[in-house]
């Protein structure tokens, strides 16, 4: 690689970096929109706190423990020692190549954005302290090594050894639909197994705030393009085919989404679009690089329309989600990894043949294993860790804490103090007018009104 | 073209490409927040569904439309099949070039952000399924068509044929001054004169969330430094030119229209400054690479101003281009198109001379020409869409459901639920609080109260 | 350089160009989030302005004295006729090097987000139309000299003079911790020792919507990747390097905040997220490529720590720096600037080496003159033109005015109209109920309710 080359690389990593911060604050308001109002803040703290904790682990030895040489060479954990503190990482490259201080940055933000995916199903009952608590470990004894199975590549020369699935099992997985997905997807489940359903649950409030969560899913979607672009690692046709694809999945998605709402329910919702978008964009994040963009446009509709159905399987199995981490990265995560077995097309950048375009079930079952790898792995320490900080520190909030709203009870801010607002408007019928006026008053006292 | 210089002028495009995605959401809240409550979802499907049904169309025929050979080599249209299904996008060019999926994904952009900003001038009555129906057979009829007029070249050995505007009129439209703001202004004014006023015309509803206009013009500033600095498909001394340009006019088109409101009616607002912005943005776009910084100063003033005028015209030829679609994309689109033709300096990227540097008229005839053709098919093919549309399936809700509001007569949603609102204030007169709980009841009434 | 490597760094320039621009809408959402519902059109409008006549300020003649040859050679000023109108910049550089309509462009965002950071101290009292006339006038006399000092280096071939601090002092200031941050946060001191206290200081008003200020906290970390690693003025190791500071900075810099706010309130807050997060952004501005990460995570703790106690300061002083301008960005630009005299890692792109890196007080003194010598100057001057304005057209609304609130009273426009909102509560108690109907009866008297 010259030198030229090289600063074209980094220019367009730097930006896909960039890109990919603003996914702290999107989703902090897709989430923060998605819950009922009085839990708004205590959901944007959850990002900003995964982003917070995670972020200075990642310095201290997460860098490290993820792309460091592998501990005794077995493609399991990054020596955590290697990199300790980071300082190696200020000098440039000796040949040619991407800084080391830009990969770091990169992949630093997967680690915390995977993280705070998760807080999506703990919505209105986690205590905070436990939640960065929980942020902390987890990252430290699931995506950290998860992460170097997946990411680490082993150098040229052989000098450096990485992960295994990578490396040994060779399974595809362009932009982290193992190591982000399937893992925050299943770490999710785990950790809900162990906290427990709201006390309203099933009767879930509705969102409060709908245009916040589709400016948080709009947001995310710009993320993305750094995300999944950025994984190339390059500025040139991969980067290039791998955004194509990844906008053709979202669009897909949507249109899926929608159709399939329509069709059952009559009508088609802006938190269905949201929500075809991110599961298209999490269905084609592993597979960006191995699929034609027809077979981004079939992932983008299988995502889409598949999530729209396990969204509401939480209720049948009594497992309250949230927010759906599990109906959606979860499931789009391992139908990503796996379709990429049947889609995928040898003249992508990955150049890989699935089922469909005559590479026969090898691909196909080395996702397939990928995804049951990180599931297990993940699934198993995350229940270890949920359980060990519940009979400690406790996981939940009081009962009366969750029905006052954590906004109040844990931070002591309220969203929104709406002194002001301007009314305008008919009176239909004077019945109404009376009720709706018992029902202010009701829904302000529950409020506490005072400060 | 050395293969560095090809990695990096695709660095600048997909970090380009990611800047335009954003305009997605920004124009949801943009325009979600110039409505009523009751149909601030309902407009930002209209966006997200708009860039999902173009974005698939696009990558099964679109970019082949505008893109391809022209059919016949007459300019009008590109080959449909050429590129059908996109999978020829997947290899990188045989020279050192702009990966072709990164030109198709640059320009899918176009596409979908064209047709979503006709949606604000049919705010509020619409039918959702006959907007999405209209995308699709607008964008197929009227936008892949022009495009390939306004932004198809000749390739350098004459093998491919491009658009009559482009390669034989050769007007001068940087990044869509035609193509794409008198393409969706004039459709805009076709589909309302077949779509009908709303029934509260003129006493149109004030905007029900400023701050999310505010955000949303934001939003779209950042878009266009993509939109328009991505369009010199380079890194280098004209995206600087075009971009500097662009923020020039957007500073003076803050001025000129918070001025005038100031003159006209002793105040300026933030709608005002939203709408400045926005106004010369469009203005600047066909022209932000023809003319100098002081020439940018000038097109963002005189577009601010004259725009702030044009958006009261529609109250006094009874049409109700809901969020002034035409008033600003219209007419600042031909305003940047044509004044290119005055103040075009020949130092600029596109290295032609207006009448006030030296170059008579010239640019001006063919500007006003490619003006005159975008204006005349679009209007003609999108009354013949509209009116096809709503003599079969309807292009109106009910009048029921037009007072109701879309989001919860078509979406089955509303925008925000308010259960906690945190008080505290200072009476002012007793009678004025009578009449306030009077004015609360009314309004909680008339929103139904009950989900 | 070589064209190539040059087109490079233009690609990451434009991008981080792009970045910076969305903290306009970034600051206008932060600000305009923490005052009361009845100002927050008005601070919006005050970033917007501020954009606005400074950019157009800029093109004419800013950028001139910013980085035109020292007048005289003495560093204290740019040659304002230079490249007055800007047309200058149209051409490409003779030899490859980063386009001066980019370097320009780049520059151009500092001036504007400069002055538009010093609104915070003002909101809810000042006069539209004074803080546009002093917008340009403290651009002008204060900003342009001082940006000056800091960012203008010599030519190579001593061609060109450049200010005094960058080139005299030599003070490290990668991305202006003293131009900027000192700079505003001492303005702001000035300007609000002239306007004097809200008249209901130090009741201050509680933030209407915290989750737009969180938004806003984010998308301006999101536009810091820009201002910080775009300064490097190149693609390659150095942006990488302070991007990544920046980013360690801010992880350090909330969980600093929140663990003070932990220990003194026993709650920790979105507010003091949002606050750490800037705070810190603010410190590790001038020492991001003077540290290595381990110093950045102690630069973005200290300031996070040293900030959340100096927000309090105001009331024990009695000044109403209503949205902690001087707190946050004073403090923490001081903290950022002098601490790289003790943190500065010879390995870093600076390549300087601080007290504890075996540099003796060198670094450490240089830092403090270019410190004192910001706030010196800009402290005197901004007084001056605080007080002329103040004696002539008046710096303060009226006491009516400021009650009543500025969105309505100065821009006639209210932020939010929810004419339809959906309740859904229970009743605690009868006396809450009846307690909660007359404070939102009182509420909505004293907004108005009619129009």
């Amino acid at each position: 690689m010259t030198e030229a080359i090289a600063a074209a690389n980094a220019a367009w990593i730097l930006a896909a970096f960039a890109a990919v911060s603003l996914m702290v604050p999107g989703l902090a308001m897709f989430y923060g929109g998605m819950v009922s109002i009085k839990n708004t803040l205590n959901m944007a703290m959850m990002t900003f706190g995964a982003f917070a904790v995670v972020g200075v682990l990642w310095i201290i030895f997460g860098y490290s423990a993820v792309l460091g040489d592998s501990l005794g060479g077995i493609g399991l954990l990054g020596d955590p020692l290697e990199f300790f503190g980071s300082s190696q990482l200020l000098t440039a490259p000796a040949e040619p190549a991407l800084p080391p201080a830009l990969v770091s940055g990169f992949q630093m933000l997967f680690a915390c954005i995977t993280v705070a995916l998760i807080s999506g199903a703990v919505a209105d009952r986690m205590k905070f302290g436990a939640w960065m608590l929980f942020a902390g470990v987890w990252a430290t004894l699931v995506y950290f090594p998860v992460a170097h199975w997946v990411f680490a590549f082993d150098s040229a020369d052989g000098s450096v050894v990485g992960g295994w699935i990578a490396n040994n099992l060779k399974a595809i997985d362009f932009a982290g639909g193992t190591a982000v997905h399937v893992n925050a997807g299943i770490a999710a489940l785990a950790l809900v197994l162990v906290l427990g359903k709201r006390s309203v649950f099933p009767n879930a409030p509705r969102p409060h705030n709908l245009p916040l969560t589709v400016l948080g899913a709009g947001i995310l979607f710009f993320g993305w393009f750094g995300f999944n672009g950025g994984s190339a690692l390059a500025a040139g046709n991969s980067a290039s085919v791998v955004i194509l694809n990844t906008v053709a999945a979202a669009a897909a998605g949507i249109c899926a989404w929608l159709l399939v709402e329509k069709f059952r329910e009559g009508r088609s919702t802006s938190l269905g679009a949201a929500s075809g978008l991110i599961a298209a964009l999490v269905g084609i994040t592993p597979a960006c690089g191995a699929v034609a963009p027809i077979g981004a446009l079939a992932i983008g509709a299988i995502c889409g329309a598949v999530c729209c159905f396990a969204v509401s399987l939480k209720y049948r199995f009594g497992v309250d989600d949230s927010l759906d981490v599990v109906g959606i990265h979860l499931v789009g995560g391992i139908l990503g990894t796996v379709l990429i077995g049947l889609l995928a097309d040898p003249d992508a950048p990955n150049a890989a043949a699935g089922l469909f375009y005559g590479g026969g079930v090898d691909v196909l079952w080395r996702q397939t294993v990928a995804v049951l790898a990180v599931f297990a792995y993940t699934f198993v320490v995350t229940l270890l860790i949920a359980t060990v900080i519940g009979k400690t520190m406790g996981l939940r909030v009081t009962e009366e804490h969750e029905l006052e709203g954590l906004d109040t009870a844990t931070h002591g801010e309220s969203a929104y103090i709406m002194e002001t607002v301007v009314i305008a408007s008919k009176v239909t019928t004077p019945e109404e007018a009376v009720e709706a006026a018992e029902t202010i008053t009701a829904s302000a006292a529950r409020a506490g009104v005072a400060e």
